[in-house]
């Protein structure tokens, strides 16, 4: 079972929580838009599924999206709640199946939000076209929103009845990945804000150290498919938007 | 079975998603918020659920949420992918059930879009303290990323093999009632925009009305429970912004 991953080349972005639950499972996977053209490959497989006037029954709004077992799965955490269990990073239990997708879908959110910092009026403009509006949206982000959102991951943490190193039940979960891919993503992109923030939540600073350490996760990390983060991508470090 | 619903008393917002499915499948529910505090219930009851130092081990970061079975549940897409099965208001097929809840995942984006039109920089913020960038923000909505979702819409409906009346599958789901919402939503934020769109989008005019007609969905719309759209929640109707 060899699963395809389509997501944009050049950037982690929201494909890396994908490309994070995959590598950490040793899973057999292409992310196609990163092979070549000449092979069926490329960005060009990518928008080919993309095109309104293409076969596919179940067209995917936006990338990420999978294609296993005959079909294309989008939306980030829909994915993710669908390979979860087939790569042994979810919970057994159906009612912790349908929490951890609870806490992913608010890291969705989170993403969003972040994502907006830079983008605030459009997501087809530049950040150039948009930097004042930008600053504003950035100040509410790191001095409203971030705190609430990590406090209540520190919070979620605390209350794991099953374990105190991982969030859901008591075993790894692809939500722990997805919350070190949220820390790394905001020390990049907030390094200031982060140093003020990060005393008030040691769970959360722990559970992403001891993701980035999973033999396999650190292996990813350290090799080339581990795309840097970059001002392309959902968490970008502009400094004046992290005051 | 009483489900218990938490969302805000005073508006539809993400809340009336889950509200539509429950009122369309008859079921027996509680709008806690909307009781009377003497009760136990009304804003005070929501409140204490999202209070940091509650002691649910599955906190909700936000409204709505659902209190079923022992569980609480968060996440709008969430609930109506929990709820849908049980108020047969969802695909018998696994695979269609991932498919409704990446629709109803790509509705909430744009929800989401919809809601940052007037609050672009930030939503504990007022209105009136984010005019300007919310006109540009809306300006881009309008002129880019709705004709983008109801494009996607329209082509969902398109390719569904199953039925030409519904979305997913041969027989109605909570999916149809959330584009409904979508439709009534749009045309009262932004009419004129609206007025241009719709005719490109016959499918899911005709789905919007086709909902409308349900004869439990109908009688709901008629009755004082449901809320007004009203310049709280998140379709609101600001001439400037509708250019």
């Amino acid at each position: 079972m060899r699963y395809e991953l389509y997501y944009w080349p050049s950037i982690q972005g929201r494909g890396e929580f994908v490309r994070l639950a995959l590598e950490d499972a040793g899973a057999d996977y292409v992310d196609i838009a990163r092979g070549r053209e000449e092979d069926g490959m490329g960005v060009a497989a990518l928008m080919r599924l993309l095109e309104p006037g293409g076969a596919e029954s179940h067209p995917p709004f936006a990338p990420p999206f999978l294609r296993a077992e005959g079909r294309l799965i989008g939306q980030t955490a829909n994915i993710l709640h669908f390979l979860g269990p087939r790569l042994g990073l979810a919970p057994r239990d159906e009612a912790d199946r349908c929490w951890a997708h609870q806490v992913q879908l608010t890291i969705a959110d989170l993403v969003g939000e972040a994502h907006d910092t830079h983008h605030p009026i459009g997501s087809g403009l530049y950040y150039d076209e948009q930097r004042p509006e930008a600053a504003r949206r950035a100040a509410d982000f790191t001095g409203n929103r971030l705190p609430k959102y990590l406090g209540w991951f520190e919070n979620v943490l605390a209350r794991n009845p099953d374990s105190s190193e991982w969030a859901i039940g008591g075993e790894p979960s692809y939500v722990d990945l997805s919350l070190f891919q949220v820390v790394a993503g905001l020390r990049y992109a907030f390094p200031r804000a982060m140093e003020g923030l990060e005393p008030a939540h040691p769970r959360l600073v722990a559970l992403h150290q001891r993701v980035a350490r999973r033999p396999r996760l650190a292996a990813y990390l350290a090799s080339p498919r581990r795309i840097p983060f970059n001002e392309s991508g959902i968490f970008r470090h502009y400094p004046e938007l992290d005051a």
